[in-house]
């Protein structure tokens, strides 16, 4: 089956590690839910920030990365930790989404914090946020502190091998119950 | 396949209306999530309750309730909200469980609210102690006001309809998982 | 005694009813708290937005509006509910902030709900990171549904009335402690 | 003036580390707070906890502790984390009081933790149960990681020193507001 998968960093700084750990969780994870061809697409979300200030004035860029996240079966959703919770760009691109609009997409979310103290407080902020839009979460965030980016491959690796299953398995049952819904809509 | 479902309920009188309400959930979906024969274990935590008291003084009853869950591919877990949480009586249950020790079982709770403006409190405070049991939630708890008790059969059917897919996907993935696990110890 | 108080308005619409519902508790409260002058900023973060998109990079307003906060004994903090949490754009103001820097200053949190099943939802999400930047919280936050905005004027009145000694006696104490501590460094 | 401060502990050991170090801060605290007699009551719950089964149901030991709670100007509540949360025993006593019904007292918790990962996440998860019984929490939570209850001491000093002023000021604030309601009753 093929697939389509979205990477949102929410750090402030373009091309930042986060981003690199997402990327690197991304291409480790689609070929483990998917055995076809992968459509990826990487929404580095500090070049489109002044795109995103208001729900209603979202640049084309914007809507375009919005539109990435709503056509994709999984969305890798990365954030550093700022003050114990996600970042305020991560939010704000989050804020454009209407309630359940995720309820057919698997999310992934990977939070990197500045030690061990806050390694878990973004992750508990962000998965009320994310259960708001609906999204299906079956596997535990990675959680990934600073000083472990160096390790990030073995991470990574470890994660997939771990959950990749599950998470293909969650993504083929809504791909399926996505197909039957348009074919019953198409019979009436 | 077969299955195995334990249905905790943590409201501190016996014979709830949350244990009516979680025994209906959990009649509606085990067959939507195996097609085989199904062992269903309840346990009333209000009828064991002062075998609770410490995790390392549990009462036989309370060991025999642990082991259920911890044999159980599908754990429905209902509670009504005390405090704009789940219930005392719940969570000294959770305490006796090992961090990750759920990370093979599918969780699907069930909380009851006083009314909306407690509507999502439960869960919200739940959900945490849950990821820390490592347990697998790959869909929306099911959140009952009790003024909506009076139309369970439905809400619990369209829940199902909605999320039994998802479910089954999950408990699937997770027992071949287990099984591969266990052929590879033998191999060894 | 005088008094600085600053108002910060999270509602990504400059003009807000959000503003308004700040301003009508700001001007009620610092009465109740000061019987002195009163210093009031008030900051409609959406006419500031594109000047905030990284803590590094702030606007010469950006910069003003969070010397501001620093200043004040009083932060009125308001926001409406976006999924289930405060807006992202008040969390990019609030990243702007190092942990622990509102140490000497009284939070009250304004939070505007669209309804009942979201009344404490966003309290619940921004008080730990209120509480990562060392925010005194004496008291409880004014929670407003829409539907309450009509009545805005007796609810900030019996919310003052109920909460107003308290706060402040808590700017009283941390003002004579921060006067404390800038004697004791002029002595050293 | 003379005050009353309960101590009450939630850890299910009797006489646990968590008591000590709770006693210690009860002992510290207590004359920053007031300098006339104190009425010190501590409530080790692993002592009563079969009599907390549920709140309509309560021991006569039970009853005396929340009565006790329910009188004093300052409440100390101190809790290991169990399940990245607080424990099961502290919240079946905390299920026993009327939301709103600590609105006149000043809660400080002490948290502590196996380790730097679960540092702040019972303080957390506690934080909005005491909000929702109405508790008055001026200060951060006293934290602890068990290798710091070493220098329990030096750690509970310093707590006292930076926040005992505003505690102080905080019981007082609450303490004349009650007598006011009082007379005011009277007069009528």
């Amino acid at each position: 089956m093929s697939g389509t998968i979205t990477t949102v960093v929410g750090n402030p700084k373009p091309g930042s590690r986060t981003l690199g750990a997402a990327t690197t969780l991304t291409e480790a994870l689609a070929p483990a839910v998917w055995d076809g061809e992968i459509d990826h697409t990487a929404v580095d979300l500090a070049t489109i920030a002044n795109g995103l200030l208001a729900p209603w004035l979202l640049s084309s860029e914007a809507k375009s990365a919005a539109e990435s996240v709503l056509n994709s079966g999984v969305l890798v959703i990365a954030t550093p930790t700022y003050k114990a919770s996600y970042t305020g760009l991560l939010k704000l691109f989050l804020d454009v989404f209407p309630a359940g609009s995720l309820s057919s997409t698997v999310v992934v979310p990977l939070i990197v914090s500045g030690g061990p103290a806050h390694r878990h407080l973004g992750d508990l902020q962000l998965r009320p946020v994310l259960s708001e839009l609906g999204a299906v979460l079956p596997a535990p965030s990675l959680l990934l502190e600073e000083s472990e980016l160096a390790r990030l491959d073995e991470l990574v690796r470890s994660y997939v091998a771990r959950h990749g299953a599950l998470l293909a398995a969650a993504v083929s049952s809504l791909a399926t119950a996505a197909a039957a819904e348009i074919k019953e809509k198409e019979n009436v």
